[in-house]
């Protein structure tokens, strides 16, 4: 059984937000818009996307500590510690970035979308449709 | 920047899906349960997860075509071909599997969940928990 994989990033974030520590701890809080800058070689498969839609963005959050196990939520010392995969930390052992976000313009190789709290230069792996079984 | 990054797989489902074509498109079209049996190196990771909860499983597509980047929706010859980011098909650059799934018991490494399409053997990589964001 093969036991390692490599992920090639299809795009990159290019955002106002340069710095982890500033960024929010999710998209709904005050996260700015960013554009998703994809590489010419997937423009194919983006040529359905469209203005209004929301979309499921997965980035590799390329900042993380992939040795933590179990963090204070949301770094509140005050919380209790709790393990990795109850929790939204980007801090984890494969740091994918999960990103429900509000497309809101297309420009050819080019997706602006709404409060996306990932950094600038972050890489994007994967865009996926909203289904009604995410939504249940 | 650097430009690749290693997926190392935290787990692997076992179900009796064992072949693809025999998968379901979705977890809600009468995917089996199925065991997520963890790495013991990642057991602190999962101290908080809990019967009854909906997760966010990622796993790695392993028999996923990675040069694929329009299909036919759902193998519908009959369905005009759709960019693969506005699909939901495992044919895709970096074929990571997203499902939501209810946990249904939970004894030590091995997670039970209900209804995943994904085949025995698929390596898992991330597990998160569902946020209100998710589902607006």
């Amino acid at each position: 059984m093969e036991d390692r994989f490599v992920v090639q990033p299809i795009g990159w974030v290019e955002s106002p937000l340069t710095d982890r520590a500033d960024a929010p701890k999710q998209g709904d809080e005050g996260a700015p818009d960013a554009w998703l800058v994809f590489e010419p070689a997937v423009a194919d498969g983006l040529r359905d996307l469209r203005v209004g839609t929301d979309v499921i963005v997965l980035t590799w959050l390329h900042l993380a500590d992939r040795e933590v196990l179990v963090v204070h939520p949301r770094g509140d010392a005050a919380r209790p510690e709790t393990g990795v995969f109850s929790t939204r930390s980007p801090d984890r052992p494969n740091p994918i970035g999960l990103h429900r976000v509000a497309v809101v313009a297309v420009d050819g190789d080019r997706i602006r979308v709404r409060d996306l709290e990932a950094v600038d230069g972050t890489p994007v792996v994967d865009v996926k449709p909203v289904l009604q079984l995410d939504d249940r």
